[in-house]
């Protein structure tokens, strides 16, 4: 497995991406999974983003940790697993090791849990989404990146980060990524409408509703 | 382990409990994990309890599944975890696993999820809550059984059953487990103050609010 990366790492070894230039005046900045150096390569690119946000991996949090903790300060919004949390953090604690990744430069970090959610760390407050749990699971292939897509989406159509607006982007990133998975490739996503989105978003509020505003009046 | 196991059992199978007379009369019953033989000759002696709930597990499950079959329909609160939900059910999807086992009795399963959360599933919803993340966990011991006093505590306090109470009920259970790890044995259990417990609801329901009601005036 890890020489299967190693070659698929050599191959694009030479891959060095220049943005088009309507992508040098992007607001909204979501550096993908790739190498730091290439994160940044990208980002350089960027004349003014109102909101940087990266996803990463174990691989390049063992194997190019300098240029990953060069990148941090730069990012607003830092998304990895769990176990890529306690590994870039030195912390088996999760809550230690959101706390400890913000100090490195990120605002926010969004740890991915699979089907068991998302933990949002902030400065001042932590928030936890588990994962809508769905009657059949097809392929969990773009998960994570069907995530990243409505999350950011969000913010843009927002225009402005607080806490609400994270939480809120979160849980359509959690919507979308629970479609995703229901049939292969893109195909659930490119049936949808937006009223599917919106029924799911309602079931995920109700999903979640821990201080009942719906269920105190029954 | 399971050699372990059956010693117990047999250590202990002359052990048949009686309640004590006031305990005939009680409303609110939880059948704490122990052969379903002995959770139904304790339920026999209750004349009309209002709530009924049972906690099982793998062993009961794979070895006298029969027994915990027959006890079901007169349980109104099933808790087990999600390798148990699959057993029981024979569904490896937990909605289906949920679903199949109110089918076989109770109005009520809670999924417990370790540091993941619950997942409660009745007839026309589902409620999904997170562990409370905790910067240092001593030891896990007794977490179970805590959720399950807090939150039987607090549907005896409400005297009814409905969405509402039972989703504030687990929230109850998951901040009462979430201080019993924080300390060896009962220990910080028997510390705590109503001010510690009511501090720690409130910072769940915070923890938690995806349509943030208090996040959305920022």
């Amino acid at each position: 497995m890890r020489d299967t990366i190693s070659l698929a790492l050599n191959v694009f070894a030479d891959f060095m991406p220049d943005l088009l230039p309507d992508q040098h005046r992007a607001d909204y900045v979501f550096l993908a999974n790739i190498s730091p150096d290439l994160q940044r390569h990208v980002l350089d690119q960027v004349a003014s983003p109102k909101v940087v946000a990266a996803d990463t991996m174990n691989h390049w949090i063992a194997n190019d940790r300098a240029a990953l903790v060069r990148l941090l300060p730069r990012i607003d919004i830092l998304t990895l697993n769990d176990e890529e949390a306690r590994m870039l953090s030195g912390e088996h604690n999760l809550v230690k090791a959101g706390h400890a990744i913000i100090k490195m430069g990120p605002d926010t970090v969004l740890v991915k849990r699979g089907e068991y959610g998302v933990l949002q760390f902030s400065k001042d407050a932590m928030f936890a989404v588990p994962a809508y749990p769905l009657e059949e699971v097809i392929d969990p292939t773009g998960a994570g990146d069907t995530f990243a897509g409505a999350f950011m989406g969000y913010i843009a159509r927002k225009g402005v980060i607080n806490e609400s607006v994270l939480r809120t982007a979160v849980v359509y990133g959690c919507v979308m990524g629970s479609f995703v998975v229901e049939q292969f490739s893109v195909n659930r996503i490119a049936s949808l409408t937006w009223e599917d989105i919106e029924l799911r978003y309602r079931a995920f509020i109700e999903l979640t509703d821990s201080h009942h505003s719906r269920w105190t009046s029954q």
